[in-house]
């Protein structure tokens, strides 16, 4: 609205509407907690109805506050999936927490860019020691910690951080040319059958090409067989290839199989190929010692990321990724124009993390981050972390007790795969009817070719009730479909 | 702190502590805008002292929120630099608002992935009905509008629009094999001798060659010379190149140069180049007729970008990014693994933003714009973006009354370049001074290998007396070194 006081025209909002409006929409957000088990979990909206709702043309003039949220709740919101239900089971979790929400909007509130230590000092020098922090937190290897040649850095996503991973392999593999003159040499890259689509998307970007990635295949718990990368990286070289880069996953997003670092890491390094760890959801339950065998050989990895957006109650975007070597990361990305020149930077005690990523502008993301381990402690993370797995493994329990349905796998961790008995359409029926319904949202993968449904735990506020709930609902639907 | 209620053992925040600091919180954001003014715009710490202030190791257990906020205030805000002082006239604004702030905490709480069409449906049709409205508010050509053959996406930033376009362009010329094998033909890119260094950063990441990238000479105005672009891509063509992709600049970063697209646009369609248009800060001024020129021949580009988190009221991250044929960016990106199917996305009927884009996951970004684009009207936005251009022009005006300093180039849009008389030695002089003295930010460049200062206005609070006091400090401060 224009606003015409002491002389002044001004279309911004002014404090004390800030303030109105600040408090209203965080008790908007209380409230939507209050009440997000009544909606249905999966938006139940038709393509196209959300958009048909809205008008097709900006406004000319200012609207008020109260209409845009009005129109948020009645036209906006029944097109929302609602991934903090705690009937969220879908995908992975991207659990959000108080803490967290508030950090973010500190963040927002400050508008920092730190793209450059100088730019704002403590954007970088927080997330840094957010990154040594986790280190400690997750027990990951002292070369990881950025007293030591290496160090950490928040990517948006674990695809990034693979991209990241990668185009510093290259980088490495070609001493430094590719980056000058363009990809002469015949670098290929491994993960396994079961690695993230992420992978493959990295190796176009690349320009290494998606089919020098070699699928290795995986053992009967869907991690990836060392004997089989070995056979594929021999071949490799002896035709003439530069084994550049190898993606192992802690925690595979089909089924969470965990690939063995012990043997896939001497293999790496016998090949000079770059060892980059994904552990995106399941790299936080390291946290807990009785589950951080998950990291065994992790002393092998060049690189390594997890997503406190996935399952450490920290909203999107928060990948932390980290690297043995900096020097090589930082050699990747650099590139300095003079309007970024300063004296901090020439000095070299400082970190300019714009060299460790694919964008240039940055937010202040650690802001989050230190909230929610702050607020959490690590105990608290590991009590809820302990209490997600056991609720996995519960309804693995009961799965195992209804002979109609079967496991596909024992869960690791947090993910249970199970499917029932009879083959794909009764369990792509089985789905679609549960998703359809609105009272909770699973999703499913293929497993040896066969169609599996995922369960994942771990939204920041499912309790017992809800997994017990959810079970029911998938016998009763299965008691349904034989009917 | 751990919780325990009605037998319920649980760390989380819950609903009234939310409440209670959340509202804390949106009053300290209003506080510090009031108060803003009163820091040093450029934090005065040294390399390590925030870091330094904070303990090694996460804490054990968790903590009260008043501590962490304490903590915040008293070892980390002395870091900050403050990019939403009205004094803050370095780099580029990236000017914040209320309403903006308050729609990326809506965003943060909803905690939305919108990685498909199915994972929120309401989160990818606001953000194409979004990009639309800005194709009318900015009159861009039809074909960027979502109803024709292109259409609009959130990046987070013109690094990652420019590297998406880059690889599309690098795709289309050689018929989607570089993403089967990498790449085997000669491709080279084109862009300004003053374009921004994401450019040459993307061309790494693509795997196209950093020394692939010619730098074409510019004119008085540092514009593009579209003869010596012309001339490059013939030579190019006759050693056996491939002129792939050509990046113009509608507001470089050093001086705010033009390119001329009515001269660039015919030579691309000629040689088959894909031609990428960055308007990162100064598209938002295409709101107002009377800057619309700037876009004189944006008919002519495959993509275009510009930031609304730079000079539109909204905060990081948001580039806003089109593209005139979508099939091309999609068929760039599109990998489908198993675990991401369904029926929505395989009916043809919905956008799938992943593919649009280098990361998997993305958050709800388009409610900031949404909030923004209605708080304000287009006529808000208008009214302000011409306020920033006059106090641009004034200042200028300022400038050249004072014989002691020139004006590097006369400034079209809100960024003014300008020097002391005398050589490098008294304008860095100059620039340390009144950076050490905390009281206004601002940066350099080089034109014509002169240093030169960079005055951007821009920033959401700055009005004519903060331009005024800016160019007062500048003006005793010449006094001083000539003194």
């Amino acid at each position: 609205m224009k606003q015409n006081l002491q002389q002044k025209v001004s279309y911004h909002m002014d404090a004390a509407e800030f303030r109105r409006q600040g408090h209203a929409m965080v008790d908007w957000i209380a409230n939507y907690y209050r009440r997000i088990e009544s909606f249905p979990v999966l938006a139940q909206v038709a393509p196209g109805e959300v958009r048909a709702a809205l008008p097709p043309e900006p406004p000319p003039q200012g609207e008020s506050f109260e209409t845009i949220l009005e129109d948020f709740e009645n036209l906006v919101l029944p097109g929302v999936t609602h991934w903090q239900s705690p009937n969220f089971f879908a995908f992975f979790p991207s659990n959000a927490s108080g803490p967290s929400i508030l950090g973010d909007l500190l963040s927002s509130g400050l508008g920092v860019q730190g793209m450059l230590w100088a730019t704002s000092p403590a954007c970088t020098e927080l997330e840094t020691l957010m990154l040594d922090w986790l280190v400690l937190a997750l027990d990951l290897p002292k070369t990881f910690h950025s007293s030591g040649a290496g160090g950490g850095v928040i990517q948006d996503t674990a695809s990034s951080a693979t991209l990241c991973a990668m185009l510093a392999a290259r980088e490495r593999a070609t001493n430094f040319q590719s980056n000058r003159r363009g990809i002469s040499e015949k670098l290929c890259a491994y993960t396994s059958s079961q690695a993230h689509s992420s992978v493959e998307k990295a190796m176009q970007i690349a320009g290494m090409g998606r089919e020098n990635l070699r699928l290795i295949d995986v053992d009967r718990n869907f991690a990836i067989d060392p004997g089989a990368l070995k056979a594929a990286m021999k071949r490799d070289r002896e035709s003439g290839w530069v084994p550049a880069f190898v993606c192992a996953t802690l925690g595979t997003t089909s089924s969470n199989a965990i690939d063995p670092l012990p043997d896939i890491g001497p293999l790496c390094r016998e090949q000079g190929a770059w060892l980059h760890v994904d552990a995106a959801m399941s790299g936080t339950a390291a946290l807990c010692p009785e589950f951080r065998h998950i990291h065994d050989g992790i002393e092998y990895a060049d690189s390594y990321c997890f997503n406190p957006h996935k399952w450490m109650f920290t909203n999107f975007d928060c990948d932390c990724f980290w690297v043995g070597d900096r020097g090589l990361l930082i050699r990747t990305f650099s590139v300095l124009p003079e309007y970024l020149r300063n004296q901090a930077t020439e000095s070299g005690a400082v970190i300019d993390y714009r060299d460790w990523q694919i964008p240039l502008g940055r937010r202040f993301r650690a802001l989050k981050l230190w909230f929610v381990l702050r607020h959490y402690g690590v105990e608290g993370l590991q009590f809820h972390i302990r209490e997600h797995v056991r609720l996995a493994r519960l309804l693995a329990s009961w799965i195992e007790h209804d002979s109609r349905f079967e496991l596909a796998v024992p869960p690791p961790l947090n993910l249970v795969c199970f499917r029932l008995q009879g083959g794909e359409e009764p369990n792509q029926r089985l789905m679609d009817a549960i998703n359809r319904s609105g009272e909770l949202y699973l999703t499913h993968t293929r497993l040896n070719n066969r169609f599996t449904l995922r369960l994942c735990v771990g939204q920041t506020n499912t309790e017992e009730r809800h997994v017990a709930n959810a079970w029911k609902r998938i016998q009763a639907e299965a008691s349904r479909l034989a009917a």
